[in-house]
């Protein structure tokens, strides 16, 4: 018997794959390259990978399944089959926090140039091409090793260049040979589970050739590091299927780069450095993530890491060495520690706080002055700051409101890109029940006053508060903040505000002692302090001791890549970090348990 | 249109191709897996893949090709061929000589075991695995770096292992991680141009586990290095075919040695060396080879190499690092090295002369003693003494005359195992060659005396000694030495004692002061010295200095393996090598022409 393949239509994408009996729709869907919402990593529960079946045999709907439309994740191809996929279902073109505040280094990258000239051979003069460039001037009396990549290529330049070459080296080891006159090009990534930043720089001049951002592809298997584990844990095909869809995308990330600045392609990069959180960090290099994603948590690697970008089937320069920074724990990773080094908390003489805010959120407390103490934890923020499971949520794309501000019976707001609202995102949910607080609509609990407001509707449990009416839209349906959603920004909050309390603690500090607040990352470049500050996420400090920085993560990257001494720096970092584990914290239940009512 | 794919039938052999239109039959030969002699490298001119077309449409023949045959790589298809392939062209398989003299040497292999046994991690201890192996008591203190292969692969074996670990190590840098209690595995391999010979060996025990030898499969595209480099400098795509034939190769024959002493698949074996002449080095690294074809000859690459087998594709453990030896010039390689490693040449006391005989042979003049010089030269002596261009000559397999003597009109002679006869090999020649002389049959010339046996036959230059004639061989053709078969010895042996003469005559010394003759290789090994000194391939001397060592080349590569310490006295013998270009040489001209004349 041979086996009969079907064909499975995605409209209206116009996409197509082909896929034998028993398949879902979800792997269907990564096949033919349609990124769907699998924000539980196809466990069936979290509900954004709803697709309607328009045509053909599929299996029969669970029990979980609403009506009219299929969980892609469920449903298993039985025939050919016709889907449609909703624009919610969609991983979203979403806003890429790319630039950040930039602090100068000296120029001081790993790898180094040499322009070197050699005599051609003669029947006088038989040495071979590596002898004859280890006794050139440049090189003589220093031990210099070749990379494979690099060796294979030197010949064939050397031959063509007229015996004029460009040598790389990466400490004692040549890396890559150029035609001479080549720029040297290094690339930096900030992996964001989310979000990708890539940055194109020439090594020489320090400067920032290209930038460029994408979504995480991984996303399409879980919005959440847990569901990418759980992704990677069902086999060794799967796991380097993550790593693979990654590295793709970092791969086109290059590509966008080079043919940016106009460079090539991306053969000519000579030098990388990629930042990410434990588990970016752990997937992209191929590393079991297992460990991660039960107790304790520890991760494979914690140390700075040196590897060939061949050995991630990232074609860059033959010979280019990856450099990953260091990670401090299973939740504080690499991206932690250059987001210290991008903003200098390691080395302020204030009492600092920092903060990346995401679905985890790492917290640093500097307590300032030489030998003053790191402290790191991370907490489980939840994604509802990135839109998710808040009911009219979603990410900071084009036409989500990210501004609210009630004018006495009016609700003003703004979306981003004035396009017509979609929905909601992080900064606008965050405004939006500050104001409803400022307003009285709100108690402490959370709990909406009925007749607070016009905009109130319902009470109790199904209580929400109207932000956008279906006509102002012209969509079918209202947006609102229902009191489930106030719920999932309190847990948020919650989170942030103990993890800075338990911090507080172990530095024997009180909160108004900080002198600097630092608040990194997309949704911490966007959000507005003061509505942070109203619905009790921040100690309550003068504005004007936060700073709002940008991608961070990604600045830290890009000091790595130009700068051997901030590797230096940042290793160090990751060694003075004192992890704090909020789930073994005596103090920490208590102070979430106060940091969930609001101001 | 679409590409119409011809069929290519391969009898007796029963392989099939499926090839376009105008492909020739050597290429549809490889293809099939067919191995075809092509010892010009597929020009036309060796006539050594030689077919006869039985049925189907091919090209017209050329004017070069004989009457009934046609020459496989002057033949395209151009319709579904069957075609016959006569016995002498397929690639036969031959006596691989493998055994050779062992040195004892103190084990100090590059790589390490260590036995590590590792605390879990728990709550209180959230090490990363690579920080627990660092802080283990065995690597404290040590900055260890992690090779990428061998770290993805440590996770996992520390968890089904109980924590329990073997780690190896290769410097500073851990390349593989085993189950605790497994052996330490290394591979040697000797590349000849048309041989392999490879070894398993403990190198804990400093035990040989397994041997095995096979053809180089690169045989199918040229039988000579030149044919090789001909048909590399075609392009990128068929230097990488030579590459990955060869690496398969390799691949073959550790499945084979690993099969033999009964430890699994290749992914045990932690550590390799390979040694070949400088045109193997460069094809096995995929190296450019074009330099080595042209005047003057200079090699790509001559320092000692280090690189990872993955970056070949030779599966071995993940992170095992391949060593080549030195290669000193184009045609002095690291097989030279290595012979003169394992026979101590470089470190003797006495006058020696080392001679590895073959299409190129390398010869080695140590002047002896504390600061003494080594001389080394390659000549290019042919391929007659393996057979090649000699009208009944074969490779030394089955079957094949190797042993010849003329008793009164009587014609003795020995077959390889005995086989009824089927060709003659080098060894044959050259006893056939010394006894025709000792009995007069010979001038110095080479011509052959009319009537001065009842074997001669014809006179001038279509003489020739009946060696077996057809009845005894139950063939329908006799076995006989040609004058153009004695005039091939001539030019070979002259070669190589031409050689001899010019390093002798540079180091200042006279033939009788030779204390010592190393004579190795297959063809080494099999000689008759008596007979090479009968026809003045050697310089006379008492048979009593001739020492015949076998794959001296294979065990010089088996020390470098289990002793980093003969790693670096190869550096230094490389280093200490004087290299004499014959043809550069002044006097070089003069001794051939003298030692073209037999004694």
């Amino acid at each position: 018997m041979t086996k009969k393949l079907f064909t499975v239509d995605f409209e209206p994408l116009g996409r197509r794959a082909q896929v034998a009996h028993g398949t879902t729709l979800l792997e269907a869907a990564h096949q033919a390259g349609v990124g769907l919402n699998a924000a539980c990593g196809g466990a069936g529960v979290c509900g954004a990978c709803r697709v309607r079946v328009v045509a053909g045999e599929v299996s029969p709907p669970t029990e979980s399944e609403e009506a009219g439309f299929r969980l892609a994740c469920q449903t298993q191809v039985l025939g050919d089959v016709r889907v449609d996929v909703p624009p919610d279902s969609i991983t979203a073109p979403q806003r890429v926090q790319i630039e950040g505040r930039e602090r100068p280094v000296d120029l001081d990258p790993a790898v180094r140039a040499f322009d070197v000239t050699l005599e051609p051979p003669s029947l006088s003069d038989l040495r071979a091409d590596v002898t004859r460039l280890r006794q050139s001037p440049v090189f003589a009396g220093e031990d210099i090793k070749f990379d494979h990549g690099a060796l294979v290529q030197l010949p064939g330049l050397l031959r063509s260049g007229d015996w004029r070459v460009r040598v790389v080296t990466d400490g004692d080891q040549v890396i890559a040979a150029l035609p001479a006159g080549d720029s040297l090009l290094g690339l930096a990534v900030d992996i964001g589970t989310t979000k990708l930043a890539a940055y194109l720089v020439d090594l020489e001049a320090g400067e920032t050739l290209a930038v460029a951002g994408a979504m995480n592809p991984q996303i399409a298997y879980g919005e959440d590091v847990m569901a990418r584990i759980a992704y990677a844990m069902k086999g060794e095909a799967q796991a380097r299927e993550l790593q693979q869809v990654l590295v793709d995308g970092l791969g086109g990330l290059v590509d966008e780069l080079c043919e940016r600045a106009d460079c090539g392609d991306s053969a000519v990069v000579v030098e990388a450095v990629l930042v990410g959180n434990t588990c970016m960090h752990h997937l992209v290099l191929g590393l079991p993530a297992n460990s991660l994603g039960l107790a304790p948590y520890v991760p494979i690697l914690a140390d700075a890491y040196d590897l060939k970008a061949r050995d991630l089937r990232l074609r860059l320069a033959p010979g280019v060495n990856v450099h990953l920074l260091p990670n401090v724990a299973g939740f504080v990773g690499a991206d932690h520690v250059a987001m210290v080094l991008a903003t200098g908390i390691h080395e302020t003489d204030k009492v600092t706080l920092g903060l990346d805010i995401g679905t985890n959120t790492e917290i640093v407390l500097a307590t300032g002055g030489v030998g003053g103490r790191l402290l790191s934890c991370s907490c489980a923020s939840g994604p509802a700051f990135e839109g998710a499971h808040i009911r009219d949520g979603m990410r900071a794309a084009p036409g989500a409101v990210e501004r609210v501000r009630l004018v006495g019976e009016q609700v003003e707001y703004q979306t981003i890109d004035d396009a017509p609202p979609v929905g909601i995102c992080g900064s606008g949910i965050l405004d939006a029940v500050a104001e409803m607080l400022r307003a009285g609509v709100l108690q402490v609990s959370g709990a909406m006053v009925g007749e607070s407001h016009p905009r109130v509707r319902g009470s109790g449990g199904s209580a929400e508060f109207l932000l956008v009416p279906a006509g102002e839209r012209d969509a079918p349906r209202d947006l609102a903040i229902t009191r489930k959603d106030i719920n999932e920004i309190q847990l948020a909050k919650a989170a942030i505000r103990a993890g800075t309390e338990v911090l507080l603690s172990e530095a024997g500090l009180e909160a108004e002692q900080i002198e600097q607040v630092v608040v990194a990352g997309a949704f911490g470049t966007y959000l507005d302090v003061g509505s942070a500050l109203a619905i009790g996420m921040f100690p309550t400090l003068p504005q004007e001791r936060f700073v709002q920085v940008g991608n961070a993560a990604g600045m830290g990257a890009k000091m790595a890549l130009v700068s051997h001494h901030c590797r230096e720096t940042a290793k160090e970092i990751a060694r003075r970090v004192e992890y704090v584990e909020l789930t073994a914290h005596p103090r920490f239940v208590k102070l979430y348990a106060i940091a969930l009512m609001l101001p």
